[in-house]
């Protein structure tokens, strides 16, 4: 294991008193070792807490931990740990993830999920704890291909950020994206978000629009002086409910869409004919549209209705690209013998900002993705490790 | 002018600080001079703030104005006060008014709507303030006439109480006919509420329902493993845009019904499909329907949803019983010579309160409804002034 630089204490508050004080016990500093294998590698990441906006300690151990390995570069921005080979290959690839997690949660009894817990053994067992599946168990893969791989057959660049479970701007992978663009010139990309080690390729794209229905107010003992602005958001609804999405097959991939209300809210008190009311709707794309195409066909749904509609927030989905030759590749080595092929990803990641860079990338991580955000996160260890093996058997020079 | 009783200073907080300490300088005592007439009294009762729950310098003042009339037995019970005459006369009247205002309004140069403004003159003016027609001016009429009117040809008993413009629970009316019973044993009930001088007969029922659909959760992405129960709401308001409310007469008046969607709320997280959405639905009905009858038609109209329905609260309309003798004598005198009739009252007011104890009442006062509550409130003061010589005509001993 090479020698740790030590990690820096907690620094004085600046409004701290100036006289002579006892020091505050340094909470004991955490250590990563990266070289006892990807599953204890993820308790250890789960036992440093890092809920969004809360990074740091965990961004200070990981830059710690691979400051001491000579045949990486090391770059430190904020709370986001950057770490590339740089080794004249002919191709480079990106291995993402984010550090942080959602809120801990505590149950009935006040019993938190951190630290973890495991149960069974290291090879075959669960881990249970925050951010078990979303996404220590693909942090920790990462860290010891960087770790292990000092000759990897292709460059890597590895990421480790901040912030993806938040509002989209507070997510640093878009920052370093537009700051530090020489780090992310590459061939490929690997997200390795949950999805029990299956690729899945592309990711479709989401779309907010904000319908508002307006009306007048009025008593509503004499409600013939008002017009019910809830009344009319009636007909959005059940347009909604009789929308039939679509199923599409984009460069061998299924996609389905999905237009849903997620959200409704009006009305001003009791006794008050409402003025106002607001539909929120979420439109999931495939990736054969882009985001006009999208608002296009949001707004045909919803045309005829007497509301406004804004677009609030948008971002597109990715094109699978698993036809292109380093992705086939890629999907061959780590899914060689299994009995599953590569799906569609439903949900919106960060592959879309590679996309958008013009760098094809999966999704591709241990864990499972529907045990993500709930109290009884887990991960399947077994899942951790076998990820780590075939990601190495696809980087790896033969050993 | 009858001397005034000396209103009591602060009383000294119970936490005080027990050494001697310099006597807070007294609030100016405010005095009603009740013998200068109604318009002039309603601006002095503007003047008093009495915002709900803070009617205590009101009800202070009005005490100490009655209390020198030694043909009125005065109660004071929390912040109401309660007056009357024990002649003997074969009937009893109730008139009924409450003493609070909703709160003072701002408007954006920082000018408050409290103290009162005089445009014109004192007959035939315009004042304008918060409380104006909502309703001091109402009150004035009362206290004129419990001042003027030492022998009154039926018994009277005045009714100021607290807290009418807030929830139910609080409204001091409900408080005083549970406790001090006697002081309700009555014939016939006036209450003051603005009415433009026009008898408005009985007031419809009010009822909310609150209607749950349930769904289940799923991130937005793969909508269909979830159940969107906004969706199934638009059931409900499609029936509520799609119904006819009855236009129906009751003993003489048309009553007109209304059943709404005063407030709808659902929606867990932009990328969630909600799981729970509710309907708040007002029903406004006449008072040919009693509250049961009104529960039974609202679940009729509703039926087949899929949604919890939950009555949430619910008032009893009142009969107008403008056929009974002593209402129509009360119209034939306050009515006389006006080219107007007596119509229903669509809102619910504590006449219902009288109703439930089996005295017949009616909604007579100045003022215009449609200005209360509205940070311009005004009231016109000629109708201030024909409103206590009609009730005195009414009331009163030929002179």
């Amino acid at each position: 294991m090479p020698g740790l630089e030590p990690i820096t204490g907690p620094t004085p508050e600046p409004n701290a008193a100036p006289e002579p004080t006892p020091e505050p016990t340094p909470n004991p500093e955490p250590t990563l070792d990266l070289t006892r294998g990807a599953a204890r590698l993820t308790a250890a990441l789960v036992d440093i807490e890092s809920v969004s906006g809360d990074e740091k300690a965990l961004a200070d151990a990981i830059e710690a931990a691979l400051r001491p390995y000579p045949h990486l570069e090391v770059l430190r921005d904020g709370d986001s740990v950057l770490a590339r080979t740089s080794l004249g290959r002919a191709e480079r690839v990106i291995l993402a993830g984010h550090l942080d997690t959602v809120p801990i949660a505590v149950d009935s009894t006040g019993r938190r999920n951190v630290p973890s817990l495991l149960e069974g053994d290291w090879e075959t067992g669960t881990l249970r704890g925050c951010g078990t599946s979303d996404m220590k168990a693909g942090v920790a893969v990462q860290l010891v291909l960087a770790a292990g791989l000092a000759e990897p057959n292709r460059d890597v660049t590895y990421v480790f950020y901040e912030c993806e479970e938040v509002e989209a701007e507070r997510n640093s992978l878009g920052r370093l994206i537009r700051t530090r663009p020489d780090w992310f010139a590459a061939d490929f990309a690997v997200l390795l978000e949950p999805s029990n080690n299956i690729v899945e390729g592309g990711c479709q794209g989401t779309m907010r629009v904000r319908l508002t229905f307006r009306g007048a107010r009025a008593h509503s003992a004499r409600s013939w002086l008002g017009d019910n602005a809830i009344h009319k958001a009636g007909a959005a609804l059940r347009r909604l409910a009789e929308y039939q999405p679509r199923r599409v097959e984009v460069e061998g991939l299924e996609f389905r869409e999905g237009l849903n209300a997620v959200g409704i809210t009006g009305g001003v008190a009791g006794n008050v004919i409402p003025d106002e009311c607001s539909v929120l709707v979420n439109f999931r794309f495939a990736p054969d549209r882009d985001e006009a195409d999208a608002e296009r066909h949001v707004r045909e749904v919803f045309a005829g209705l007497d509301a406004e509609l804004v677009v609030t927030d948008s971002a597109p989905a990715a094109r699978p690209g698993l036809h292109l030759p380093l992705a086939a590749e890629f999907v061959g080595a780590v899914m060689a013998g299994l009995d599953a092929r590569p799906t569609a990803k439903f949900g919106w990641t960060d592959v879309a900002r590679f996309a958008g860079l013009g760098v094809p990338g999966v999704n591709y991580g241990p864990g499972d993705g529907g045990l993500a955000h709930k109290p009884d996160e887990s991960v399947d260890l077994g899942q951790v490790v076998r990820c780590a093996e075939r990601m190495r058997s696809w980087l790896g020079p033969a050993s």
